[in-house]
């Protein structure tokens, strides 16, 4: 199974006076983390994907294990792979290392839409067979 | 059971140009309810919690269901309730309506530590009290 | 000379490691009285500007003095003069104080447009009106 | 004169419904690009700057012009240079332009401070000399 990998910098302004990632900034990553995915594994801007195909991928279920903080500093690697590749429905996951630790484990399950409405409608096969490659075995 | 309400403001900065919530911006709203939940209903503030008994709620574990959208100018209301009291674990639950409509469910597991360390401690006894108030009947 | 003044709350998430308002924050919190300065005086809400009138006020210029930190815990009041009220030019300014301290003076410059093509146009009179109200004696 | 230059990108969650960027994240895009100037052009990570020299370089004073909005999907260029360069304080300067169009001409004041007290402070002279190098022409 291949996957796509990313860096990721946690910067001054993302962590609270505890020192560690204030948990909204979080989400913040895993989104840009999403539209790297798309422009560079995918290969379709995520801008274009919006503007162009007029299409979207609205969350509908987020899980996540927060298992170690992020902290200050931190040049974190998120590697996302697919857990779930159905009709109109993806499920990826973003899975957050510093050094060997595994820090944050999400899931993030998102529909494929049509923008001027917001109805489901299938993930287009070109699309599909990109997150196929990054498949999770199961 | 009671529960503890509040009302929050969707702004033209929290939104996107679908006009739908960002949804990091959620995540925000979740911890304003939070600190508000301290403030008021624990009545304790958040701030002296923090800064004078040097005790943290980290996140552990988020699970949210993403209903119906948030939209430019809508003023949600927020009810919280706990779903889990354990020894150090304190699991609140944020369900977010416009209207009849539910459009958010989140499960927010945190955990009670010392923020000098991050080792986990029971929950003191007298916010205990406030979250069993606020418990869901099983 | 009358001023529209409201309080604001310095959260956890908010601050930096070093318990300042990590600044980007400030301005956050300058878009949020301004919308609640439409809503409450002016009297038209920001929302139905927007949606109804079609009517934006993009920023064109900002000048801000950072005197005193905001850290986490204030419970900041914030007072709106106008210092500007030309044809289509609307300044505002939104001076932050904890206690006796002044913390911020930020003088921000807007410009009314409509937001089909944002071309500048006249700041309609009903508005006006109510920015004459908070102007500042030269 | 050298400047230093940097990318970034106005991402989906950046922008606002009117499809330009909401301000407040102007500045952390304008914080974001402070960091890298200190960890690439200055050498020296602006992390340890903080955990281990214990300097901090807080806001005094800003002001900026905006002059055509940002919009998703941009990748934005911006050019630092140095307007000041006093014995503690700092003054960049950060033009961002989209093709040939400037559309933000920020220019940000901080001070040298130890950050145990928030005392200003001399700017150190390894510092001192790369700032030197992106020194604006009077």
């Amino acid at each position: 199974m291949k996957a796509f990998s990313l860096q990721q910098h946690v910067r001054f302004g993302h962590v609270d006076p505890a020192g560690i990632a204030y948990y909204p900034r979080i989400y913040d990553y895993v989104h840009e983390a999403f539209e790297e995915l798309w422009d560079v594994h995918v290969g379709r801007r995520y801008y274009h994907l919006i503007t162009e195909d007029g299409l979207g991928f609205p969350l509908v279920h987020s899980e996540v294990d927060f298992k170690s903080p992020l902290r200050f500093g931190d040049r974190v690697i998120v590697r996302i792979t697919c857990f779930k590749l159905g009709t109109s429905s993806l499920g990826l996951r973003y899975v957050y290392t510093v050094g060997e630790t595994v820090c944050l484990d999400a899931r993030m399950t998102t529909v494929c839409v049509r923008l001027k409405d917001l109805a489901s409608i299938p993930i287009p096969d070109a699309y599909r067979a990109r997150f196929a490659q990054i498949l999770e075995q199961s």
